[in-house]
């Protein structure tokens, strides 16, 4: 009774946290990477796709255990070497300058737009490969660099549809920090304290001030009971680290006051200072002021990675989700000076700004806003009659592609017609064009006006489209024209 | 005397067989595959891009020993399953359209282009990650989806930049094939025989008609010696195999009645016949005559795996390589009919046809050519006299980048003019723009003509140039308008 084995059919799935695109959401973002990319290129940035894969040294993620490669990477051994998919756009960028730093110029300006792979839990809206769209300037400490990289993000929103009004670009400074906990009484070596402090800080989105506070302090119990031990500084010292953040004034010059208040004479404060002031000025000039580009010392994201300027991006602007429940989109794009890129590689520190723009959350708030281009048509639809005559059905299609017009012959079985109205529709078409025997003796094709032919199955009653006929006769020679007079509708 | 143990630095290099891209390399690319992609789009073919990753399972490789993925895919373990980077996009696409079934289209036309990857030896120009771009129709056995897609090639090489008589497209059958086969007395149930066979024909270009001739019959010894078992056919079988290979006749309709002369009336070799003649007939209808695309016997590259239809793309145009020597392309794109696509997922056989463009080749054609577009401009690049006035020089560039100039501050250290030349240089800059505080107090600027200034570098002595000075002093207001005027000689 045995049978032979069958090996079982494969699963018509993707990994688990892995998705496809199809072709309008395909369009859309390429239509939105394109006019961020045509942006940094007119600033002088260089496109630069570096290979998928890395050698997991250079990628700077270490091996705990050989038979467990580094959580977050999607890595595999070869030879002696393991090798990983990249996580982002920085660590291959860092590797590339390494290789390449004698023909790059100095400074070196690249940008990068491609998918990045992280090797952690999948979860709703949340995916293991996802796109990246950064840009960074190399060689460089001048805080030009940095007012460039704010000022060329401000044109990269607005050249894909974010109105001015409609975001705002924070600048802060890690070395303004410094100087505060320096201030506070916490100098480098007091490198426990600060980790918390930094951590801390890192969370004020999350936590509020209050909770930033009692980290500060005596520590923090969350809601599920759990307690993080906290830097026990004395009120003062929290004092002057909440002050801070708490810095922003209605004007620049005012908050830069403001700061430079709080960190006195100490000089890496002051540093920090001044180099806001700079940007400011630096923006200023070119006409980026408070309306797009503000000294924030509120942004506390990535002030624990960076080390001196540190940008953000926000949406200001509120929509609707499907619920009609209001939605913000926050923050799109986020960034800041490093400055030892490349030092694992050659032992030399080279300064280094970049920003990261977040691909999928741009997207979402373009689409919100209606601001998407993309393909949004669907092709025109030269129905099959007559098996016999393909060649003409074809030489419609061609006809009105030649006049730059999306078109296609419908190529499935043609023997049900309902089945081409249904195939037009699921195409999007607003066109469908129809030549029986009868219509080609006579030299004539029908015009099918799917969007009118749609509004009149719903209202069919009315007497006000029966001069507005869903399908029409026009002579085959005015096929173009007629199709095109229905499209501009 | 211990000392802390160090980590090595890692290597500063990606995996062998992986490369990176830089500046007008990933422009030619894009600009040849947007031009590609506009084509498809205007057939009503839809963009898809699918997960990079998939299941080894849905990929269709089988692991024939745990601890060694199966050689030509990148894989790696998680959990049960084991991931592989995709080594084509016909697998994605199957798998996509087995899962997708009931929301596409039907037929559905897709495009996919993007990097695929293929775990094999590198050698030189052979890279493990490289681009494809194909164009397939999923689910209809019509031959004019078939001549569809050789029309869509034929105009999308056109769009790129390669003229009509600057290639062929070139199409086959391998039911045809099959039919002599038949005729030859060799029915599928001739397996070891047919194998052989066809492995012979595929090898036509390397090993020439008498290689392919012994391996028909009593078997062929190579040049290192290794001897491969031939089919053992009649000397009467080989030639009508032989036959087929070269029934290519002036002109279509000769070739057709020469196919059908051998076929005889085998009914399998019969269909195939009468589709070639089809296809012809539906582009001669469009006016993709011989001039364009032809019926020929002799391609049979891809005959053991396609099931109907198969073309193949070849550029005919000689270039000259940088020894001098004369240079064919051949082959830039390959694809046919293959009916299988999603049995593996469904049980069920759906009909596919479609092609692939060799992205590599076409674009070394086209830079052979010199029809790349891209990148080929360096920015205009502003230098730094006076450290101060930073915020006067990004203001030049911005007022360049207003009028859609492509510009830049120079962002190193201003302290060495020499410096700021030589990166100009680098960027390969046409002008570079010169204020000191002498000027700026003048109100005027100094361009430097970089293509004029090489000239007169190189032709030092002759007094043509006398009334063309390389650098000269504009009124600050006029910048944009002389900058124009210098990119525009």
């Amino acid at each position: 009774m045995a049978k032979g084995k069958k090996t079982p059919r494969p699963k018509a799935i993707p990994p688990k946290g892995f998705r496809d695109y199809f072709g309008a959401e395909v369009a859309e973002r390429k239509s939105m990477l394109d006019k961020i990319a045509a942006v940094y290129h007119r600033y002088g940035f260089d496109a630069l796709e570096s290979s998928a894969v890395e050698t997991v040294e250079a990628l700077g993620k270490f091996l705990p255990d050989v038979d467990r490669p580094n959580e977050g990477v999607f890595a595999w051994q070869e030879d002696e070497d393991w090798l990983a998919l990249r996580y982002d756009m920085t660590a291959p960028l860092a590797r590339v300058y390494a290789q390449h730093q004698n023909d790059l110029p100095k400074p070196y300006r690249r940008f990068a737009m491609g998918p990045v792979w992280r090797n952690e839990k999948p979860g709703p809206g949340r995916f293991r490969q996802f796109y990246q769209c950064d840009a960074d300037t190399v060689g460089t400490g001048s805080v030009a660099a940095d007012a460039e990289i704010c000022m060329m993000l401000a044109d990269a929103l607005e050249a894909v549809g974010i109105e001015r009004g409609d975001y705002m670009i924070r600048v802060n400074n890690r070395k303004v920090l410094n100087g505060v906990l320096e201030v506070a009484g916490l100098p480098e070596e007091a490198a426990r304290e600060r980790g918390i402090v930094l951590r801390a800080i890192d969370k004020l989105d999350r936590l509020g001030p209050d909770g930033v506070r009692a980290l500060l302090g005596a520590g923090r119990k969350d809601e599920s009971g759990d307690f993080t031990d906290g830097a026990e500084l004395s009120e003062a010292q929290a004092e002057t680290i909440m002050s801070f953040m708490d810095a922003l004034r209605d004007d620049t010059a005012a908050t830069v006051a403001r700061l430079g208040e709080i960190v006195g004479d100490n000089a890496t404060g002051a540093e920090g200072v001044a180099e806001l002031s700079q940007i400011a000025d630096l923006m200023g000039a070119q006409g980026y002021g408070p309306d797009r580009v503000v000294i924030d010392p509120s942004v506390v994201r990535g002030l624990g990675y960076y080390t001196g300027p540190v940008f953000e991006a926000e949406l200001t602007f509120e929509t609707v989700d499907e619920k009609g429940r209001p939605r913000q989109f926050g923050s799109v794009a986020g960034g800041g000076r490093y400055d030892d890129l490349v030092k694992r590689f050659t032992g030399q520190a080279v300064p280094a700004t970049g920003i990261s723009i977040g691909v999928d959350r741009l997207l979402a708030a373009l689409r919100a806003k209606g601001r998407l281009e993309g393909e949004s048509e669907g092709p025109v639809v030269v129905t099959v009659m007559d098996r016999d005559r393909m060649g003409e059905y074809q030489a419609m299609a061609s006809e009105l592609r030649a006049s730059g017009i999306r078109a296609e012959v419908y190529l499935g079985n043609p023997k049900n017609f309902g089945n081409q109205m249904k195939y037009a529709d699921k195409r999007g078409s607003k066109v469908a064009i129809i030549q029986g025997s009868d219509e080609a003796e006579r030299g004539v094709v029908q015009l099918k006006d799917l969007v009118l032919g749609a509004k009149i199955a719903e209202t069919a009653t009315h007497e006000e489209w029966k001069d507005q006929p869903a399908q029409f006769e026009v002579p085959r020679a005015d096929l173009v024209a007629q199709v095109r007079m229905i499209l501009e509708r």
